[in-house]
């Protein structure tokens, strides 16, 4: 069994500059004690969630990659001998930005990047202001662990984000994660967000028989400008094998780092009893790259 | 509201011929008393689930469409003023068989068929030596009632098929099914299995905000030629809202008639809050259309 110790590492940020690297880095070390090979961090973790608002000054915040945060954490990395996913502003040129997750390898280099392809833009959410959607494909990024399917927040919702991943040999789907509650929706409402949440993801790993991770923030964060009244960040960070099976569920509303073992070899043995690559109807899935098929 | 009250008919297949035909009349007059608008049948409901051998006489229940069964159900539908999704054996020509769900409209005319499209083959679902992989696509049957996306079974795992119907305008996705347990599995993989059929389907329906039925099969039939165990079809057959959120679950072992009420409108609603169809990458999806990704 090719066994991969995932450490989900579920933040609150309260906090933000030194005191938040600190933090970071003792996560990161408390990972390593616990003999993971990989550690997953959640989207955007060098701060505050800055897209509440569409705010010029926020770009402030974007760096080039490679940069600081892929230097600490590449030197995280080699003292560790940890892999790790992370999530960051990227300032790819001026004006030109994107919300860019990396794999840094346990020998501190930059595995790759994968730039979030999906970009959402709802009320709290105003991703499109800050970050030019990907251009780097639906490519898995190869380390010392494998491929892994890096992908971001809101590609969580697209099935064609996970099967091109799967198709393009992902052994592991990897989500970095700021997902929360409209603290004015209805208690159930909310719940069914967050359960719809977890259930598309789970359905990924069915439908491509791959394990998965989503790493996702916890906390309040309240809304710089005042016109909301924030955003509750719902954690629930979870890992599922190849048949959407829970390994492990985070709490909600804190903090938490679990460690969780992933057989990255089950997945041929679920694909030889549901052997679904065998049957896609490649012939006919032409409409999947239409916007809407109103015609053939 | 656009209320479409659904009536779910779980049936077991301890019978045939004009004892089950007998018993199918039956709910459909008990589904008509609750004043369903739409009846949905399981996979395969003119008999035996017969595809656990290979037998050349299985052949001879194939039937025309237009033809025998249709014939019935359309004079039931016209008579109990009722939508009737049912799912059948389709002879085309000799030695062109094909599983067939076919929509039967409440005035009794054959609104359309769908062909399934992706054929399953393995142990004691031996469904590729008697069905050719379906050639209609991926288009829903438009009926007095709205857009149907009818998929059958082995569709269920294909998120390319549900999101097909879905860009098609389908508001409504409808699998009949047959799928159930190995007796010789472990009690913990049979509940693998039977979570991971409802996991994706509901995967399915939160991708797509689209409310979904499936209906299945529940009861044991044995293997014909004795070599296995058979099948203990495990019926849970369940229809979910947009969000994925569990509307009804039938029982596991026992057949029962379940009516649910399922809002048309709520899709578009939540839609608005969760624009998935806004955000697909299609420039990026052409992936989807190969068999495997070893490069772009």
């Amino acid at each position: 069994m090719r066994r991969c110790r995932t450490a989900l590492i579920q933040l609150a940020f309260p906090d933000t500059g030194d005191a938040l690297r600190q933090r970071i880095e003792a996560r990161l070390r408390e990972a390593a004690a616990g003999r993971a090979d990989l550690a997953v961090l959640p989207e955007l973790h060098q701060g505050r969630y800055f897209c509440q608002t569409e705010d010029p000054a926020a770009f402030d915040a974007a760096e080039p990659l490679p940069g600081p945060t892929t230097r600490w954490l590449g030197e995280l990395a080699a003292e560790l001998q940890l892999v790790i996913v992370a999530s960051l502003f990227e300032r790819r040129a001026a004006g030109l930005y994107h919300n860019t997750a990396v794999v840094i390898d346990r020998d501190g280099t930059l595995a790759g990047r994968y730039r979030k392809m999906h970009i959402p833009d709802d009320p709290g959410y105003y991703e499109k202001y800050y970050f030019t959607p990907g251009d780097t494909g639906f490519r898995p990024i190869r380390c010392s662990l494998g491929s892994l399917g890096v992908l971001v927040c809101w590609d969580q919702w697209f099935p064609e984000a996970a099967r091109l991943m799967a198709l393009a040999g992902a052994e592991l789907l990897v989500y970095p994660t700021a997902i929360g509650r409209d603290p004015r929706d209805a208690a159930e409402e909310q719940a069914r967000q967050r359960e719809a949440w977890q259930l598309v993801q789970r359905g990924h790993a069915v439908a491509n028989a791959l394990p998965l991770v989503a790493v996702n923030r916890t906390g309040h964060e309240p809304d710089p400008e005042g016109r909301t009244p924030g955003i509750d960040f719902w954690g629930s960070s979870f890992a599922t094998g190849p048949q959407g099976e829970l390994l492990i569920e985070l709490p909600q509303d804190d903090e938490d780092l679990a460690l969780v073992d992933i057989d990255l070899d089950r997945s041929e043995r679920v694909r030889r009893i549901w052997p679904f690559f065998r049957d896609r109807r490649i012939d006919a899935y032409e409409g999947l790259l239409a916007r809407w098929r109103e015609e053939d």
